[in-house]
């Protein structure tokens, strides 16, 4: 991706990776920070998702394809038109995710979050791991279905070596290096 | 909906009738004169939506309503991010329709397509009504399923007693007096 000034551009900050990896956590975040330096910004959460657009899908891989493209194109309509989007979805295959790159284009911005599947079952925020090593949740990314990481990501973020506040300022610093943010001059700073 | 300067707020126009009404005909024209006034248009046809939001949806009212929700949920994201939304869906069941007037909020534009079904299945452009008549379309709306009209549109077109440049002007006109288009005056004229 070229640098250069993109202050009016929109963009999709697509965070890719396991259930319990920390995407929304992260993701959070940095939605919090963006509010306070651009106009637009839109969340499409997986979970959102799922309830708005792909009801009754289920997670076959052409159902979790299908999903995929839809957050997709509705992400590409929003960011052609200068919003800056957040997706959090585990999107597990490659295929697909690079087809939704080639649609949205240069304002696609790949963040894989990367924790090792061991980490995110212990952290198991929402229960799910427990029931997926059980069987009862069959097709379980990371445990009985496959997930894909990204080959040439924008960004890695190592959820289980730094903290999500620094995740979140990787990002944020990378929409700097981009050109779709302008650098925030740190003030008030001491001078010894 | 109160008048006023929102030459920056996004709206959505909602093109609502039978099937050969003249939505799509109509939206074209209106969306070739937006573009050459504000900055971002998007069109939501139903066509292109069935293919990219609700492939595998069929046409029960469940169905249909749930298209119509898609529709609606990704125009409000559009809408609220300053984008002049045109959609095109036969939406045939007032409920819903009104469900998203409540979500998209202020920026809502029911325009009410109507002519007879007689003209439509006249006009037959797609060749569908043929097939309605003879039952190998079932539930067709406004042959074997129902349309219900909107009580309070801002807008109705009777297009079988004008041309869609005319309906197209009233679209248009509705745009400015609400505050969405700045007027514009007409150079050039003959005095006389």
């Amino acid at each position: 991706m070229e640098n250069g000034n993109k202050l009016d551009r929109g963009f999709t900050l697509w965070f890719t990776g396991l259930s319990g990896a920390g995407k929304t956590t992260v993701a959070e975040i940095v939605e919090h920070e963006l509010r306070e330096r651009i106009g637009s910004v839109e969340v499409l959460d997986g979970d959102i998702v799922r309830t708005n657009l792909s009801k009754g899908l289920g997670f076959s891989r052409e159902d979790r394809d299908t999903n995929v493209l839809r957050i997709g194109f509705v992400a590409n309509l929003l960011t052609r038109n200068g919003v800056g989007v957040i997706v959090s979805a585990i999107s597990p295959f490659k295929e697909v995710r690079d087809q939704v790159r080639r649609e949205v284009g240069d304002g696609f911005i790949e963040i894989f979050v990367d924790a090792p599947v061991e980490v995110c079952a212990e952290r198991d925020v929402k229960g799910l791991y427990k029931k997926a090593y059980s069987g009862e949740i069959p097709q379980f990314t990371g445990v009985s279905d496959p997930y894909e990481p990204p080959a040439a990501p924008e960004l890695t973020l190592r959820t289980n070596e730094e903290e999500p506040a620094d995740s979140a300022k990787k990002v944020i610093a990378k929409l700097e290096e981009f050109g779709y943010l302008q650098p925030v001059k740190e003030y008030g700073r001491q001078v010894s």
